[in-house]
């Protein structure tokens, strides 16, 4: 197992590097994920939108009330905690615990938690500065809203799309069973038209990203059905997420964005993302 | 933890009962299941049935060409397999095993395998010889033919649905999003009519069970779409799976089933289920 991967589980109050083995995460995906990014101070600039989606994936699993508190808690006591590396990440996994074999859940569950601290890449636009190369992917999202939207354990899709991924693609734009577009197989997108923000409507499939999130309460969003026809026709797409930031795509499908006003806007709102993290 | 919830993971060549926690079982739900009952001599009736699902969903994720031949050996030395109990069953885990953050798959996967031995319940029917109470579910299952018919580790949807049976139902009756049904939350389904076997096609939602398809293999069964009204008007329902058996419905959402023709129809398809495990 490579260092990088080390995870830390919370068990019985202690941190361990192991895992019970009828925990529900593993045994039915019960459970939900937070991919996080620290400020070089150590505080999560995006926490609200952290906190916002784990409380709607707690409400929907029908998690304890006091989960959200819980993984607080254990957030602040995290191993890497006392680490002075300058720009830090993890990603946090809360599960509804172990239980009796079955589909139904235990009615006092104990979560169980585990946080798996990483050294992020530099914002994907440093990296990738003339933009990603994108393509459709050919798996198409189910229409489940009883999912859609939080950060749930249940990724197959996303397992699979990444893995047919063609050899020059960054990321993959990825439709649901209704040909509509979504997202990204990591990210959200976004779509400039005439320099207005556009983005999918998330209610049936989709993850609804922090950065995400924290667009829709910066600037004036349309959130709407889009086809991969409207798609293509922007001015420019972006994706977003909360280790990678926001990321032009040069092309997608062969397609190139090359309109040079919405490079600019989109610059100015990577600009605006990294100075949260300054 | 109760002591029926031991499992066994193979780590390493040695069973143990934690689970590595970067496991992509856990992260993503990036692998299959089968809940598995012996016969008394300790062989497995519907094991081609198991292997055939294990392959389809081997296939589907892509993982090693090997796969399969590594979970039968791994069986064959499972740290029950010694023990006399009359009447085992098991539930057998498969995941791609460890690999660095993120969803693409590492290039030479390692597999994990966990065994969980449980003492089943008898068949259903002996249990309940007057047959199940079962309603609709208001969980929709997604319609995604890139996970239908297999057994993965994303069951978020049967955990929703679980939870959320009233307190005199055995089983729920899912439909899907465009309204068909497909399954029960545990089991397959089938609906006599006029003496005839009807099953619903499975091939956007749903878990194409062992017992559905030794049915299949043994008698004149139609594959259709079924939506509510066909179900409440057939003859009679009834459930299967590997643990439970076949199971009669005597009431769906209120409508019971009562056509003495068909439910002897029914007792004699699980005496010759029965018959395997003699």
């Amino acid at each position: 197992m490579p260092e990088s991967a080390r995870a830390y589980a919370l068990v019985d109050g202690q941190w361990q590097t192991h895992w019970p083995s009828t925990d529900r995460g593993l045994q039915y995906g019960d459970g939900l994920f937070e991919t996080i990014r620290f400020a070089p101070g150590g505080h999560i600039p995006l926490w609200k939108y952290h906190r916002q989606r784990l409380l709607q994936g707690l409400c929907a699993l029908n998690f304890p009330i006091d989960s959200l508190k819980q993984i607080e808690q254990t957030l602040a006591q995290r191993p890497d905690a006392a680490s002075d590396s300058p720009l830090q990440a993890g990603k946090l996994i809360v599960t509804r615990g172990c239980g009796p074999r079955g589909y139904a859940p235990p009615a006092t569950p104990e979560l169980l938690i585990q946080w798996q601290p990483f050294v992020p890449q530099d914002w994907a636009c440093h990296r990738l500065p003339q933009g990603l190369t994108a393509g459709f992917s050919d798996i198409a999202l189910a229409i489940q809203p009883a999912l859609a939207g939080f950060k749930h354990l249940n990724r197959l899709e996303q397992v699979l799309a990444r893995q047919r991924f063609e050899s020059d693609w960054q990321e993959a734009v990825m439709l649901d069973t209704a040909g509509q577009v979504i997202e990204g197989c990591m990210s959200n997108l976004f779509l400039l038209e005439q320099g207005r923000l556009i983005t999918p409507d998330l209610s049936g499939s989709g993850v609804n990203g922090v950065v995400r999130r924290w667009l829709l309460s910066q600037y004036n969003v349309t959130v709407t059905t889009i086809d991969r026809v409207r798609l293509l026709a922007a001015d420019a797409v972006f994706f977003c997420n909360s280790l990678q930031g926001i990321i032009s795509a040069a092309q997608i499908n062969g397609q190139a964005f090359e309109h040079s006003s919405a490079q600019q806007q989109i610059a100015a709102l990577q600009q605006d993302l990294e100075n949260l993290y300054a």
